[in-house]
């Protein structure tokens, strides 16, 4: 049978690659490297960084392949989403069948890690659900961009027995601060959704490339810092032509225990 | 100017190290770990392991330490987290002035990820606040539990554009299923608390041991598997004499848009 490793590769920071990540890379017959199409050339260039500086495996080969743009949200984000896997479940399949051998192995390389705001797993079951190959999956885990703030910011992600709410920049501007939780982490934000925010004595934690040589962070009272947030993010942004960033807001005070 | 170096080593398979922290536990001139008092002592021998490893380093010293007990909550659950971190920042605090030079490097090994339900971030923030030995703190990510049930159940964290709360056990029970994230983490939960989750229809992911040799997992619909994980749990954790665990629940159906 087949196989298929999903490798966490960190969210920008090679050093972040685990010795599991790199015994996995070195496993691999295959490694399936996203470097066409939309993907963003600084991201596919450090795939191919991190392969030529852990992979002494010489009888592993990198194919490169194309992701699909999704296509703008028209009336269903969900069925925009739908139609977008379906495409790339295609492509994994015809990677899989056509890359690897009867039991060939192959490795995907994802992201931070594959189980934060990721789909390959989803589409991975997609693609066995259309029954046209057999395979397993193995899944290893990477430092995600949650834990490179945290860790360039020095900070722990809770209060002290506190939660934490995991969410997108659109939800937190419908929905405003939680009530469950007093931290919230706000990723796959291109609008600044912390500027809706009404408490202004909230604390923020922001970083863009985090990881990156081009690491940027910023913290203090929401109100005293998003204006500065908001013009540093667009500078980059414009200065580099994409950007990535994250953040986590705290209520002001201590939690209730 | 001393250094300290608060390294997450990975929830229990050493494989899980990154490079940089590799790299940091080989930078520091002495190596700080708890291995006397309340630490459970697979614990502190998984750290021996991961030192026995990974410092190649034969400059780098261990120096193990006790944990004192946290006492028992009495009328305060904060007093009483307050006393016992008080209590541990002046150990930290002796270990940085004995067993440091002034321009000295020591590393705390932590367990998971340091940004995640850990102290030594605060704990160290009292350290300087007392003011008796200034000191630098550098954080190096690690692998969570969270990562690690994901890893062993192939599965994302959250379901699409959908957030994820990550609570305690007392919080859950408590609490119940949060309005606002279909998928729930919890951790610390010495009382099998997904058992007061009233929508039986919810499917967990429940691992226990995670990465080490002695993991098990469990998943299913609620209903189905409770009494199996609650019995599984008792078992492991009388033969083993401790036990960690952690789960995720998620809401049936698929996350609104
Ligand atoms: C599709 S999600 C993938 C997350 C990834 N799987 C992880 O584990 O970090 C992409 C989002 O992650 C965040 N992100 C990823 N890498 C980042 C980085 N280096 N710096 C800041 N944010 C980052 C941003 O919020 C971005 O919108
Ligand atoms: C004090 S918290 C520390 C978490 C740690 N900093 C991390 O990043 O995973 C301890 C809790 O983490 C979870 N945990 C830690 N290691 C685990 C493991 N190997 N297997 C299952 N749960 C684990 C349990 O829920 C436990 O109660």
């Amino acid at each position: 049978m087949r196989t298929l490793l999903v490798i966490g590769i960190g969210a920008g920071n090679p050093e972040h690659l685990t010795v599991q990540a790199i015994a996995a890379l070195n496993r691999a017959d295959v490694l399936f490297i996203p470097d066409k199409g939309s993907e963003k050339s600084d991201l596919a260039a450090l795939r191919h960084e991190i392969c030529d500086r852990f992979v002494t495996n010489a009888a592993t080969r990198r194919v490169g392949f194309g992701v699909p743009k999704r296509a703008e949200p028209t009336s269903s984000y969900r069925s925009t989403v739908d139609d977008w896997h379906e495409d790339i479940a295609g492509i994994y399949e015809a990677l899989i069948l056509d890359e690897l051998g009867d039991n060939g192995c192959g490795a995907l390389l994802i992201w931070g890690d594959p189980m934060l705001y990721d789909s390959a797993l989803r589409i991975l079951e997609r693609v066995r659900q259309r029954g046209n190959v057999d395979f397993a999956v193995e899944v290893i885990p990477g430092i995600t961009a949650i834990q490179s703030l945290c860790a360039s910011h020095r900070i722990a992600l809770n209060r002290i027995g506190d939660p934490v709410l995991i969410t997108t920049g659109r939800r937190l501007a419908a929905e405003g601060m939680p009530d469950n939780a007093g931290t919230v982490v706000v990723m796959l934000d291109g609008n600044c959704a912390f500027r809706t925010v009404k408490d202004k004595d909230a604390i923020i934690h922001w970083g863009a490339y985090l990881g990156t040589p081009d690491e940027i962070v910023i913290a203090g009272r929401l109100g005293d810092v998003e204006d500065r947030i908001v013009a540093t993010r667009a500078e980059a942004r414009a200065a580099k032509g994409w950007i990535m960033d994250t953040y986590l807001l705290r209520k002001p005070g201590e939690a209730e225990e």
